[in-house]
C-alpha cells in the first residue's frame, strides 16, 4: 500500500521509522520540510530531510534522534577556531552529506536530485523527497527581529519570544517532482506528529499541495504532535499559540480540518474528540508516544489497519 | 633579520619550522606554492599553504608531514559512500580548514586575505602567502593526457610516465599582495629544498617574481631537495629530469643560476661544487638532511650564520 508522509525531523522520524519497519519501504514517499534548511560555513543543510534519512538509513543517533550514530565532532571544533559560527552541532560523518549535497546543488542539481542522489549511497529505498526544490524558509519574529527556525531552535534554544512565524518565498515555490503526484496517487497520505506551524506548516505553505490535501479522495490521517495540551517535544506548544493555533489537539485538528480525514490521539486527550469531530475530523484513539521501536512499529501498525 | 622564505609543502616545511625557531616569527615572510591547489568535494583545498600552516602553528602531523596531528577521517569515509572520490586523504580537522576557506573565498575573499585570517586563527605570526591570488595549476603530463599535480602526487602515487610540467594560466597571474615587497625588502631570500619543478618552479612562473629575485640585491640562498642524485623526498628527480634539468645538485644550481647566490648543498655533493660555482653560484657545504627538529633547527642555524 503507497503512502504519501508528510514529515519534520526528529518527531516525525519516529513514525516514519514505524512505517519503514511496517510498511514495505519501497511504496513510501516521504515529503519533507525544507524550511528548515540553512547554510552554514556555505555548506547546504537540510536538517529534517537528513534525519529522515539516517533514521531509514538505520544510522541515525538513536538517543538524540538526529544526527549520525558515533559521531565525532573534531571538524567543528576547528571550524570554531577559524571563526566559525559552531551553535549547529555538526558531526564530521554528518558534515560529509553536507559537503556532498553543496556540491552537486552547486554543480546544478535540483534538492530532489540531491536527496534522491543521497539516499541511493545510503541503501534507502524509500522515496525522500524535500516538499519543494525552491528554497522557502521559515522565519521567526522575535522582539530582537526576525530569525531563521536553526537560529531560533538551535542557537537560542527555544528561549526567545516568538510572535509570529513567516514562509519566506512560499508563494513563489513549487512542489518539488513527485510530490504531488504521491499525495494525488498514494493510498493514504499520513502527517507526522511534527510540529504543525514549523514542520508541516512549511510544507503547506507551497502552492498547491494543501490543495492537493483537500482534493484527494484517499484518507489523509494526522497523528498529533500534542499530548494533553503539552507538546510530545519542542516548543510546539509556544509556536502554535505564536501563530493564533490553540496550543492543544484541538488547535491541531482545526489547522488540518479543511483537509484531514482523521486524527489519531492520545487517550489522555479523549475528552477533546467531541469538539474535534465537530469541525469534521474524524477522531482515533491511540497511544501515541513512541519511547521505543516497538511502540513506533505498534503505532504504524495501528495506522495501517485504519486504511 | 627579515626573510623572504619560498616554499613548497612537506620538503620545504621542515626547514621553515626550524627557522621559526632560530629567528623571530614575525620577521619571516613565507612565499608558498599554490600551484597543488585543488578543489575537491567543491572545497578549495590548498596543500602546501596548510603543510606550511599547520607546522608553524604546531598542529602538523609530524609523521607524514602533513595534515593535523591524530586526525581522524569519518568525514572522508562518508564522503566515499556519498560516491565522492576520496584518494585525496581529508581529515576532519583538517576539513574544517577547507571548509572555512572556501566560503571565504565564495564570500569574495583573496586567497592571500583567506590565508592571514586563517593563519591569526592558529596564532601564526609568521606572514604566510600564496604566491598569487590568481590561479595558476601546475598540469602534469602523462602518456594518458595531461592531470593536476594532486591526481599525479596522490591519486597515481606517481607511478606514472611524466613527459613535461606546465603551469596553468601563469601568464595571467600576478603576485600576491606583499609578495614582491617581501622579495624586494627581507634581508635575505631563502629557498627552500622543495621540488624545483612542481613546488618552487610554479612560485618561479608568476610573472615578475624570478625577475625580483633576479634584481634583489640581498643574498638569495636555496637549499638543494637532492643529495646524492636521489631527492630527499617524492619525484623530484623524475620531474627534474621530465622537464629537461639534469636530476642532480648541479641541475638545480642550474635551474635557479640566474638568481641564485648560494647553494647550500649536502657534504655527499661536494663533487658537484666546481661545476656548480663554474655557472656562477656559490655553494656551501652542510649536512642538509633533516630527520628530526634539531636537525631542522640546526640548518636553520647555518643558513643565518651565512647572512
Amino acid at each position: 500500500m503507497t503512502l504519501a508522509i508528510l514529515t519534520g525531523g526528529t518527531g516525525g522520524a519516529k513514525l516514519v521509522e514505524g512505517l519503514s519497519h511496517e510498511a514495505a519501504p519501497e511504496e513510501l514517499a516521504i515529503i519533507c520540510n525544507t524550511g528548515d534548511d540553512v547554510v552554514l560555513h556555505g555548506l547546504h543543510i537540510s536538517p529534517d530531510l537528513d534525519t529522515i534519512a539516517y533514521t531509514l538509513a538505520g544510522i541515525v543517533d538513536k538517543e538524540k534522534g538526529w544526527g549520525v550514530a558515533g559521531d565525532t565532532f573534531s571538524a567543528l571544533e576547528l571550524l570554531g577556531k577559524y571563526g566559525e559560527e559552531n551553535w549547529f552541532k555538526l558531526g564530521d560523518r554528518d558534515l560529509a552529506r553536507h559537503i556532498a549535497r553543496t556540491r552537486m546543488l552547486r554543480e546544478g542539481a535540483t534538492l530532489a536530485e540531491a536527496t534522491a542522489r543521497l539516499s541511493a549511497a545510503l541503501g534507502i529505498s524509500s522515496q525522500l523527497l524535500p516538499m519543494s526544490n525552491d528554497r522557502v524558509e521559515t522565519r521567526v519574529k522575535t522582539p530582537e527581529g526576525e530569525i531563521s527556525f536553526q537560529e531560533y531552535f538551535v542557537k537560542r534554544r527555544w528561549a526567545v519570544d516568538v510572535s509570529g512565524v513567516v514562509y519566506k518565498d512560499a508563494e513563489k515555490s513549487r512542489p518539488a517532482p513527485g510530490v504531488m503526484d504521491w499525495i494525488h496517487g498514494a493510498a493514504a497520505v499520513i502527517v507526522c506528529p511534527s510540529n504543525p506551524v514549523t514542520s508541516i506548516g512549511p510544507i503547506l505553505s507551497v502552492p498547491g499541495i494543501r490543495k492537493a490535501l483537500k482534493g484527494t479522495r484517499k484518507p489523509v490521517i494526522a497523528v498529533s504532535p500534542i499530548i494533553a495540551g503539552a507538546p510530545v517535544a519542542g516548543p510546539t506548544d509556544k509556536l502554535m499559540a505564536a501563530v493564533g493555533v490553540e496550543p492543544s489537539v484541538f488547535g491541531v485538528a482545526k489547522n488540518y480540518a479543511d483537509f484531514l480525514d482523521i486524527l489519531v490521539l492520545a487517550p489522555e486527550d479523549r475528552n477533546w474528540r467531541t469538539r474535534i469531530e465537530a469541525v469534521g475530523v474524524q477522531t482515533v484513539e491511540q497511544p501515541i508516544r513512541m519511547n521505543d521501536l516497538e511502540d513506533k512499529r505498534r503505532l504504524a501498525r495501528e495506522l495501517l489497519a485504519l486504511l
